[in-house]
């Protein structure tokens, strides 16, 4: 019986049969899934955090927007209830700013992602890098200030037992959203300071494609601060900021990127991050579902 | 009276006024300008060499689909009575299927570039990799297919003094058109053969994000065959193959970049390619008008 209802299920947002039955409450092979909060985007935090415990998930990734729209000290006794970890928080960064004031206003919102971080219980804040400024086109002094920043940041963080997680991002948003741009890159960035405060968030989406990624991830040790899943799809819709599929929708070789990972001795969650408007469409439920089942198919198996 | 017409032009596909006087025929400052021919691309093979005779560019890139419109022969003819040089013949590549009777086709298809290549005087074949198989997710071995390819053609192209020139390809096209995604890595693919035989094809979009690029362009040597410029503009159009934009609209540091390729020692022409459906509907003259301007002023200085 289980199994026919089972077979009933679709895939969102492609509307395929399910390939294999949804993981249920309690499997361990869902010991290290995070539901990142903005694959089920039309949820607030409390039905993220509903949504994720109700289908068996340990973990979410949190959102700063969601997290203020209720609150800090609200979320933060929200996620207590729920018992679920918080893998990492979304998003400090956006520092490539050449202008003085705006600067000090990001260092300043950087420190306050901190703290809100530290108070939520997120061991990593993930830092989108920011783009060039309007008209400026120096990439490499955008990304000398990026490291600045990091540098800056590093003693509050630390003081608070937050981790600074640096997110190379496709060469597609180099110019609007992340001036590091691999895996290599953020590395170097890292490397200057201690693994236990400046690592790299790995993101499929984001390094799928950069030449020797595999031996570059086996040789990251303990500076994974975060591994995110998602799926490069083709053709990209019109907006690329809403690009990613789900798992098994594109062209990610989720199991050898997933083994280099985990030869790298990361042993922490993996969040599901999917930005597209298919997705939120979806309801939310449906989405976990979805997730769940992809994720014990094409990603658990070589963690 | 030359100043008050000139300042009555505008550049496409803005149409802002132009910021510079057009250069006109003979200046000296054109003598290394070749009009790719897709920047024009509603123009015949006939069409594209006098519309670039008659704004003073010396060459002109081909692709081998106007020319097979009009027959070999007589592109052939054409070519030398319009006394341009032919800076490079698009395309040949797409290797990286491992379907061996499609390889075998992919390989002959290739060799026919290179004769076409020969007829037509251009002394670079650019070479686009192509991207993964349909379903597959295998892009190390993809690339190992595209070494494999260009090792395969080297004797035949050797031969006929033809150089391969592999194109690194923006990794926003690394699933559907080219797995070789940096310049680094083209360097490497290179490596393995003579400077004459295989080099690689330097395009502003595809590598302006490269971390280290300009230091790795400077110690290039020889190995640079084709010099491409257009821009990176954000936000990219629905269609990402139509993303590139005219010199100066976009988030290229052409200053920077061209002093970085000169200081290889390059000495060949400079490719205007732009693909962009708002610069194909505008008239060609307009279009190689406003790509001299944009050239005088932000390439050529830094040659």
């Amino acid at each position: 019986m289980s199994g026919l209802l089972e077979s009933l299920e679709v895939d969102v947002p492609g509307g395929a049969p399910a390939r294999v039955p949804t993981p249920l409450p309690g499997d361990l092979r869902l010991a290290r899934l995070s539901l990142n909060q903005r694959t089920a985007a039309r949820w607030t935090l409390h039905e993220a955090l509903e949504g994720a415990r109700a289908a068996g998930l340990p973990a979410v990734g949190l959102w700063r927007e969601p997290v203020a729209d209720v609150g800090l000290d609200v979320a933060v006794r929200e996620v207590r209830a729920s018992g679920l970890r918080v893998s990492s928080l979304c998003r400090g960064g956006f520092f490539t700013t050449a202008d003085r004031a705006e600067r000090v206003r990001a260092i300043s919102d950087n420190r306050a992602a901190i703290d809100e971080a530290a108070a939520l219980g997120a061991r990593t804040l993930v830092l989108v890098p920011g783009g060039l400024p309007p008209g400026d086109r120096d990439l490499p002094a955008a990304r000398a200030r990026v490291a600045e920043a990091v540098a800056d940041l590093v003693p509050y963080a630390r003081e608070r037992g937050v981790v600074l997680g640096i997110e190379p991002m496709n060469p597609v948003y180099a110019a609007d959203r992340g001036v590091v741009s691999t895996l290599a890159q953020a590395l170097e960035l890292a490397s200057t300071h201690g693994a236990d405060e400046v690592g790299v968030v790995v993101d499929t989406f984001h390094l799928w494609w950069e030449p020797g990624v595999l031996a570059l991830l086996e040789s990251c040790g303990d500076r994974i601060v975060s591994y995110q899943v998602c799926d490069w799809v083709t053709p990209l819709p019109a907006d690329t900021l809403l690009a990613r599929g789900m798992m098994g929708d594109g062209h990610v070789d989720f199991a050898a990127f997933t083994a280099a990972v985990a030869r790298s001795g990361y042993s922490g969650d993996v969040e599901v991050e999917i930005f597209n408007a298919d997705v939120w469409a979806a309801p939310g439920e449906q989405v976990v579902a979805t997730m769940a089942r992809r994720y014990v198919e094409l990603v658990q198996p070589y963690l």
